[in-house]
């Protein structure tokens, strides 16, 4: 049985997996680290430590990660591996942002890495590298024994796939590499842009700005409100950082892919002012 | 915690239900059904209720029945709720085969009977009625409290069906009615072919013969070692009746509709010698 066993999400995270971890009787345990990291006196690796108890089973690591498309060093990946090596801790690997790194060099992704082989289990999808979420396509590798369980899994949860968004995928990857190339070079220019406008780092991957959104409270106000306040005066819908995190009650997810380029600039000529950029 | 929570499943069953409520954490309870509706000395309503105890939470109903084409008729259907309210279990309505009913007189489907309002819910699919089982597509109803429910696991086991697909799907339910005829009617003479040639009552609906082919077996032969003399000697794939089921260790199941019309013939020409039919 699932009942109990701790899974540890370094936070903010896709605001999925946490009910995914609860919903199977997985305990989902958050610890604040990606908005953490470079940080003065933040030791990412003594605080996922701090988090892993002898109930503990498995590490969920997503980089780039959704939503504050930070990345993970070659350095903080190999201390995280020898973490998960002497807890006996699978590793829940999500590229979904793999194709979405802005960055000139990156790590190579964690499912290659000699210390991580054996029990490491990886998700890729294709709804963020070739814009098809509505497809609901991707694939999911690791050790042999394990995937077993994940066929069972997979057997009664959704059976397969559906074919013809199988049959796109395929096609999407022997001929849609010239068009990923595209993507994530518009997509950087849509990060930088977005970054720039609303004074926040360039974001290293993903589609996200991920920031606390406190000081453009009124008084008053709360995220609810003030989301609410953005919508109806900008018609721009941000994400409230707790769907990603309970430490995250006044964070906000901006999403820079979701429109074209044009449309993008308008909104965050009307964000701007609202975040303090005249 | 769905833990030690009893289903009941009437058997002979749908092949995935079992694994289905068992990786969920509930526990199947078969009772043999189906097959012996009309059989003499046969109570099918004290065969349920035998198998319910305190623990029971839910009874699985699939008319007409995959594997044996049977349908519930009116007057069992008002037992078995009878049952179903007495000890407050919810009803589990698998509505995959509706469309495909080859009897003249068909009973009202189970989710319109006001006897079961309040604790029946209730999944369709597009699957069947439709020949799009790839697309992964169907929708599911019920009590208010209840589908909320059903949308938190939705939400994290699936998050929603395909788009392109659900696009499809609408398409068909707004033109594809005729189509739907013309398969019913086709399969309707499958079924009788299939019956004909094998021996077997014709089916009242869905697309499959379900009998024992214990008398087939030739000395020390056992369901696996029968199944692939078939698939050797004729090149026809019957499904093992213990897929449906504990009881049905020397059954078979025929679909009568996987292949034409031409080589269902060329099938059965083959397979009737083998089940004694010259």
């Amino acid at each position: 049985s699932d009942v109990y066993k701790r899974q540890i999400l370094p936070s903010p995270y896709w605001p999925l997996i946490r009910g995914i971890v609860a919903s199977r009787g997985g305990v989902p345990v958050e610890v604040p680290f990606w908005d953490r990291l470079g940080q003065p006196g933040f030791d990412p690796e003594a605080a996922i430590a701090r988090a892993i108890t002898d109930r503990s089973v498995a590490l969920y690591l997503n980089s780039p990660n959704n939503p504050t498309g930070r990345l993970l060093s070659d350095d903080l990946a190999a201390a995280l591996a020898r973490l998960a090596a002497r807890h006996d801790l699978w590793v829940l690997g999500d590229e979904a942002y793999e194709d979405l790194v802005y960055a000139d060099e990156a790590p190579p992704p964690l499912w290659t890495r000699a210390d991580l082989q054996g029990r490491i289990v990886t998700t890729h999808t294709f709804s963020k590298s070739y814009g098809i979420a509505g497809a609901r396509v991707g694939y999911t590798h690791g050790p042999h024994d394990l995937m077993k369980a994940v066929r069972g899994v997979q057997t009664f949860q959704v059976y397969c796939a559906p074919k013809p968004m199988q049959i796109a995928a395929a096609r999407a990857l022997r001929e849609a590499g010239g068009w990923v190339r595209q993507a994530r070079e518009a997509y950087a220019q849509a990060a930088r842009r977005a970054a720039a406008a609303l004074g926040q780092p360039v974001p290293e991957g993903s589609t996200f700005l991920f920031f606390d959104a406190a000081p453009a409270f009124e008084p008053g106000e709360d995220l609810l409100a003030f989301l609410t306040r953005v919508l109806e005066t900008t018609g721009v819908l941000l994400t409230p950082g707790v769907s990603s995190g309970a430490d995250y009650p006044t964070h906000v997810r901006l999403c820079f892919t979701s429109v074209p380029p044009e449309d993008l600039d308008r909104a965050l000529a009307l964000l701007a002012p609202i975040f303090g950029r005249a």
